[in-house]
């Protein structure tokens, strides 16, 4: 395949047609740090929450407090990219010695206009489940303090990965989540991810919102 | 929601976050015409393509005629394209009367990359399995001799919708002609639309490979 096509290489990734891939094919480099940083990345995102926000206005909510939003932590809520320009916006492979340690500095900051709808999701009446693979025993502490600096507050729960699914792969892990949810009566409305892991598998919800990424995969 | 970015409405619809829209926005239109002629669309299909080549190369083949391959008919092997552009690329609301007769003029041109990759499929010991949604009693001869011209020959079934199935959503009926392959034993190692209602649902398969359309959308 050529890589020199950044931008066919990206529109494969978003739509899950490439999977498993490690880092960011050589060729594809200055594409992706320019879509991150020039424009499109943030003009791609507003396009998506508008959708968002039209969809939600749709919704009629039943005010059993069982209607629901998940979103994911990671690139999701928070933005990771100020670590991934230290890696070359994904063209150097996964180091989660190094990851970890940005994660324990707590200063992901807030994906803005994703914080804007977050508070738009629980003033309308929708409780928000932040679902995110990160381990809980060791980085539990700092995401909730992360996320509340940033202004992410209010959300039903924060759930994290735990012991029991610990090595498990993203959607193994969030379809067990998600499962347990609707067990619970919960109705999933909108599920909201970067990655194709939180929007495959198990009781995916009504409707699914892809938040773009190339620059890693999570399987 | 700004309809002036084209490039980010195509990445949401795309991606499936916007889901049941009826015509692409008067302001894309430029923008999708450009994507389908000048080249990108192509590009981007190779890269897709070539994808499916490698993962098709990963798989190992039992030799039981069970390992299969499903696509779809419409604008994933042959093409509609000519007949979208005289309806502005998917600005003109869909019209079922004058693309019936479209199709019963059984001139849909092969995807040249998709005839090659469906000719190395059965070359390489996979079963093919078209599954469309187009109607079975009104079209059937018509779509059996259109793929037939345009050299796709040699799969294992043309699966059509029944009058079991008629008024169903393309996820329904899909999901459930997917059920019956695997009760019959199939493994479905790939699943390639130009829809997301070809590549949701139930049973979906190991791998599935989303071709762009950015022109119409079928629930």
């Amino acid at each position: 395949m050529s890589m020199e096509n950044g931008a066919s290489w990206r529109l494969a990734v978003e739509t899950n047609n490439i999977q498993s891939w490690s880092t960011v094919p050589e060729l594809c480099l200055p594409y992706v740090k320019n879509y991150m940083l020039e424009g499109q990345y943030h003009r791609d995102l507003d396009v998506i929450i508008a959708e968002m926000y039209d969809y939600m206005k749709s919704i009629t909510i039943k005010n059993d407090g069982k209607d629901i939003w998940i979103l994911d932590v990671d690139d999701t809520c928070i933005s990771n990219l100020k670590y991934y320009e230290g890696k070359r916006f994904g063209g150097d492979p996964f180091d989660p010695v190094m990851f970890k340690s940005w994660i324990l500095k707590e200063s992901c900051p807030a994906i803005p206009s994703m914080l804007k709808f977050y508070k738009k999701l629980i003033e309308s009446g929708f409780k928000v489940f932040l679902i995110t693979g990160r381990d809980e025993m060791q980085l539990g502490s700092s995401t909730a303090l992360n996320l509340f600096l940033q202004g992410f507050e209010g959300h039903e729960r924060l759930i994290m990965r735990s012991s029991k699914y610990r090595g498990q792969s993203a959607v193994k892990f969030k379809s067990a989540i998600r499962k347990e949810l609707v067990g619970e009566g919960y109705r999933i409305h909108g599920n909201v991810g970067d990655q194709w892991s939180d929007l495959t598998g198990d009781y995916i919800g009504a409707h699914t919102f892809k938040i773009p990424n190339p620059m890693y995969f999570v399987t």
